[in-house]
């Protein structure tokens, strides 16, 4: 499946959430992670994130495409490059 | 179709660019706009986009699920209350 993760939270937390989902993911905008990623491994980061994250305060959404082939990805702009993303 | 559109974009412009999101799609996270539109709409929001940015700099994605069948969002934390988001 294709997954598009955004993401609002609080900055404190934000790098830990990061080092987490720089495992299963690709950090794409600075509150943006896409990629293929299998429903186990999705799961397991969701519930490392979880764990992290005040549910009251922080949120999350988990945009899911079952197959890759039924999403595309236009860009106006630049592509951020890893290394321009706010660390 | 449905879209997700996320942007990494220079503070002084994005109350401009919001204020044309908004008359496309919701805005669901600070720097996350979603929902359905036609191609025509789509294009239309993006030409007006266009001309404020500054491609160089500003950074845009627009995912495009063809079907919305196609797409299933889940949520971590809370659903932003669009009052919530910063102005």
């Amino acid at each position: 499946m294709f997954v598009v993760l955004t993401y609002d939270i609080e900055v404190k937390k934000i790098n830990k959430v990061r080092k987490i989902l720089k495992k299963y993911l690709v950090w794409t905008q600075n509150s943006v992670f896409e990629g293929e990623i299998t429903e186990g491994k999705l799961q397991k980061c969701i519930g490392q994130i979880g764990k992290i994250i005040d549910k009251n305060e922080d949120s999350i959404y988990i945009y899911i495409v079952e197959n890759p082939k039924n999403i595309v990805k236009n860009k106006l702009g630049k592509e951020k490059a890893l290394d321009e993303l706010i660390l």
